[in-house]
């Protein structure tokens, strides 16, 4: 094999870089938001249904009407979203900007993976809930069997996604792929990642499978 | 030449970027502050001087005693740090989180380039000015002239600078060179950045030349 001088190897990543950027992925920015199980529901709107507000991209999400309180050892977050339906664990979903305003030491960790998330009290006016189930989201790609099979990825593979824009051009990898029968394609990030990238609500990514 | 298949591409990938990843550039994470004229201190602080509190890593520059609260159109910050020493203009840094909680339209530019940057008011009790220099700082790293001839780069290069962290390790593209005589090599990235890619504060990036 030759060696790699550094022109060589710039020239490669370019090539590289433009042969396989092909699949645009379109980009969802979550802001921070709940999941609920039915009964903490109750806790915290005795008496009241979950109303949507809003359908989301995914087929049957929505973002409610009711928002809570979140409420962490530094200071106090209201009007966070709660979106539907209900789930078999309540989840809280912040920013790591979050984490240090809020005083809430959530861990990175992909939705519904809860073992070592942070205790959180969720609030509603007097009534409140604590959960232990606050977790800054990791990125990931919702995506069907029909997509993954398009892009030959398998459950469990992670992928680098490239976003292209004015002054803030990144390539974000750690991207987990989280598969569903129904799933819309779409990569979420959350609002500083957004931020770091400089994502506006039109903003496409390319996949980049690694 | 051969056919790049999806396995080849995927495999000079990896390649290059093990074999490239060669240079580690420290990261300094700026949180949000302002940079002052003499004149506009003093029209805030009368008849004091700018305190040193804190040297910062690049010679000469300082974190001072004094604070000023960032006024926006939807809320204010308290606590804002001034560096030191005075600057020819006056500049406030903020991060694109802040741009929407503060309602600041504060743009993506590299330090100094303010010819477009938002106009923010900076208050310390009753004293207030008011100045049309408020930025999203792009990231950017400082670099001795002997450093730049050191990777081969030359003013108004960017480079890529690959953060290889705990589940979200992201490549940083864009990334300015601001080159100086004196300057010790440290990459800035703000809150949002740092957050987005989970650096703390002993992160180190690899220096990638695009």
């Amino acid at each position: 094999m030759h060696k790699a001088t550094p022109e060589l190897i710039q020239q490669i990543v370019s090539e590289v870089l433009n042969e396989i950027e092909l699949e645009a992925i379109p980009i969802g920015i979550s802001n921070r938001h709940v999941h609920l199980t039915e009964q903490d529901f109750q806790q915290l709107f005795p008496g009241e249904t979950l109303t949507p507000m809003k359908p989301l991209k995914q087929p049957g999400e929505f973002a409610a009407e009711q928002t809570v309180t979140i409420v962490g050892s530094k200071g106090e977050q209201s009007r966070v979203r709660i979106l539907g339906p209900f789930r078999k664990r309540s989840q809280a979903e912040i920013s790591m900007t979050d984490t240090r305003t809020l005083g809430i030491p959530a861990p990175v960790r992909l939705s519904g993976h809860l073992e070592d998330a942070a205790e959180v009290t969720l609030k509603n006016g007097e009534h409140c809930v604590t959960i232990k189930g606050c977790i800054v989201a990791k990125r990931h790609i919702h995506m069907s069997f029909k997509d993954m099979a398009r892009f030959k990825l398998s459950a469990g593979d992670t992928v680098s996604v490239r976003v292209k824009t004015e002054e803030r051009t990144t390539l974000f990898e750690d991207v987990e792929i989280r598969p569903g029968e129904k799933f819309i394609l779409e990569m979420h990030v959350d609002t500083d990642e957004a931020n770091a990238a400089n994502i506006k609500p039109d903003t496409v990514g390319s996949l980049i499978r690694r």
